[in-house]
């Protein structure tokens, strides 16, 4: 199955999921749940929880049994899109073209959405249709993958590193916590939800590692050299905020070489995926052709 | 065993394992840990935590297995305050007398701080020396009662209340959300850590439920008739901001009145308790006795 085929599929489901869980987890259907609903809604393409369920497609398991652990991943990273957008934080007034959480509903109801939505991530994973082992793995893993040894610290380091020129060592941790990590937990997730064996999840999560970093290259890149219309973001915002960023570190035609190097080795970790586990490479494939420029 | 020598021996190890789990979880000694760590130090009375360890304690279990459960609702109790004081929601520069997170660390770093706490409360949980199922139990229970459906929408209805004139069923609600739910929690998770039976779980969760209300009411009372000097914050203030309370809203014989028959209640809940499945019921009742006026 290829990437398009599945999405076909996997998205309706996860998009009814996320309205659902809302639906369930936000009785009092006032404020925070607008404000909840609205960024959720506002979502864009997806990602870690299309990888969560594609790895679970790819071992031949059942989307089905994923879908809760998928929303709780795409609750936790729309929380983290609001309370980095906040007028303390980026400061940012739009996302994807549509104004940020805080200008519709002001900062003391963004910043509590937010936290509904992390918790409420919680809460999906506790109630997941899983074993309770599995259930566990899956909350020790989301919790250390989002919070202050993950992406809560990436984005400290984020902030604290914008007043200062990094080397791409500090680049590189930066992302690999505030964006890596829980890629990473999308591979692991699914590994953990078909049983895989610990050889196979070890693989997935290096290749989901290597995604990120890639997927990071790529974004500084596109600022570079995509445009606005292409993107549907205002481009060369990077230069303007003089940010640290791939190109600015090794040139253009570097960081183009770097990005071809993080796909080669998630290529290499998928390849080493033994054949027995995976009913399907196509899929996980096509995550790597969507990152090449 | 009375609360004070209870106390002499559960805070001590409470106090060690709030602070190690902190250098455990946030490995880097940043910013970021220091904010987190402030405002853990700068705890008050430890009132859920001590109250979920007291549960084990009297259904006869060990408090050992109940540290890093209680230190974990003690995290998530600590971010709700973090967040509550910030610009955007209650602004308050002072608690307890020391300088508020946002104060010391600027906004960005305490909204960090809170959803750093937040996260790792459910770390602890799932790491808790306990069975996977027991875990669950408690993740499940303590994200419904800390969302929103719990205290986080407890707060937004407070902040909305705010601006109106609120009737004592609302203002009932209004605390069972924001204040009650954690302490409902408390409950729980001491009979889910022993195994107590079903019955005894339900009492224990009404007394704690009768408890919080009564906090709250006690808190209303003493803002009117307690000093400064006594309470060590501001009195008067509920007045000041036109607050809807239980003295305004019964006067305070009336508030005195309700105090005294939530204590009843919760003594009675306490005395449904099956007498085989309290090892020790002078503890619990300790609580009643410290809410009374």
């Amino acid at each position: 199955m290829d990437l398009n085929e599945f999405k076909s599929i996997a998205l309706p489901q996860l998009e009814d999921t996320l309205l659902e869980e809302l639906e369930i987890g936000v009785p009092t259907k006032g404020s925070l749940f607008e404000a909840m609903t609205y960024s959720v809604k506002a979502g864009g393409k997806r990602i870690r929880p299309l990888l969560l369920l594609a790895t679970i497609q790819s071992l031949g398991g059942n989307i089905k049994s994923g879908l809760l652990a998928a929303s709780a991943l795409e609750y936790i990273h729309t929380y983290s899109l609001i309370h980095d957008d906040l007028p303390a934080m980026d400061d940012d007034a739009l996302r994807r073209g549509q104004p940020t959480n805080h200008i519709i509903y002001g900062e003391a109801l963004a910043i509590l959405a937010g936290d509904g939505l992390l918790t409420l991530g919680f809460e999906l994973l506790a109630k997941s249709p899983l074993t309770e082992k599995q259930k566990v793995r899956l909350i020790l893993a989301l919790s250390k993958a989002a919070g202050a040894n993950g992406m809560v610290v990436g984005q400290v380091s984020d902030m604290e590193g914008e007043s200062q020129k990094l080397t791409l060592t500090d680049l590189q941790n930066i992302h690999k916590k505030k964006t890596g990590e829980l890629l990473k937990f999308a591979a692991y997730a699914g590994a953990v939800i078909v049983d895989a064996d610990q050889e196979t999840e070890t693989q997935l999560v290096k290749f989901a590692s290597h995604l990120g970093l890639a997927f990071q290259i790529r974004d500084d890149i596109l600022d570079v050299i995509g445009t606005t219309a292409e993107l549907g973001k205002e481009t060369g915002m990077d230069a303007v905020h003089q940010k640290s960023t791939y190109p600015g570190l090794l040139t253009l035609a570097g960081a183009k070489k770097e990005l071809a190097e993080e796909l080669a080795k998630a290529q290499t970790s998928l390849a080493n995926v033994d054949n027995k586990s995976v009913a399907d490479t196509q899929l996980l494939e096509d995550f790597i052709t969507l990152l090449e420029i």
